[in-house]
């Protein structure tokens, strides 16, 4: 993952490293559903599904008006932000993870609204088919055109 | 991917890309239970599962006392073979492949046997976290040490 990545994407991976230390795996960039991107997307060893939102700074967050958009595509659902950002700012009914570019720290739980089962069944199957193929784009460059974007 | 696969993996590089053309993505060597690790095991639009074998030579075929196994895992099960191999061999109940390193074609359609609601929300679960982990080992070769191998 190169270095010239935007300061949101830092966060990420720092959260997505830390993720795995709690045996969640995850992806960024995902789409639930068209007009909505959410930065990380984590999938537990039970099958739970988790958002964490990357703010890099109060604009970033002021900006987003669509993160309680966010909510019923997943079980838990996080801010993640460095330890700069003023978090008094933050809904306190999410979750907040503070993070930088290597590593990150769970500083208060999400609730859980856990998703319904056929809700829960769709994003398992995007998140699968996500990540499946980004791994095959990465491992394999000459795919057939146009498929890299699917 | 790097040209010193075996020949097995590039059969299986191949059946990746044209079942891409198919809208199945695929992960090679998944394990769906202790001691069974599939070749291709691809998943299609509507959730389908599919895995296929790939077997470069005769012996590569005669050897393999575990591919009845596969079956229970997934709704149709495929061998891919190069153009060379004694076709003749296969059971001819299952799919036929026919495929080179740098494409493949379905020659024969698979019977569909389909997979318990239980069991393919387990193997859709499996095939998420085993390719969201190859991806974040690939995109971040800085994880915490011993996670690669999970």
């Amino acid at each position: 993952m190169p270095d010239d990545l935007a300061p949101g994407q830092l966060l990420a991976r720092g959260v997505c490293r830390h993720l795995l230390t709690h045996d969640f795996v995850s992806v960024v960039e995902l789409v639930p559903t068209p007009g909505l991107r959410v930065d990380v997307m984590a999938l537990g060893p039970k099958g739970e599904i988790w958002i964490v939102e990357c703010k890099s700074s109060r604009a970033d967050f002021t900006s987003d008006r669509k993160w309680q958009g966010y909510l019923e595509w997943c079980d838990r659902f996080f801010w993640a932000v460095d330890d700069a950002f003023p978090v008094e700012l933050l809904p306190d009914d999410s979750g907040l993870i503070i993070a930088d570019s290597y590593d990150a720290e769970i500083l208060r739980m999400a609730p859980e609204a856990k998703l319904a089962g056929a809700r829960r069944k769709v994003m398992m199957q995007k998140f699968a088919r996500h990540a499946a193929l980004r791994l095959q784009a990465l491992r394999d460059p000459r795919l057939p055109p146009g498929i890299q974007d699917a």
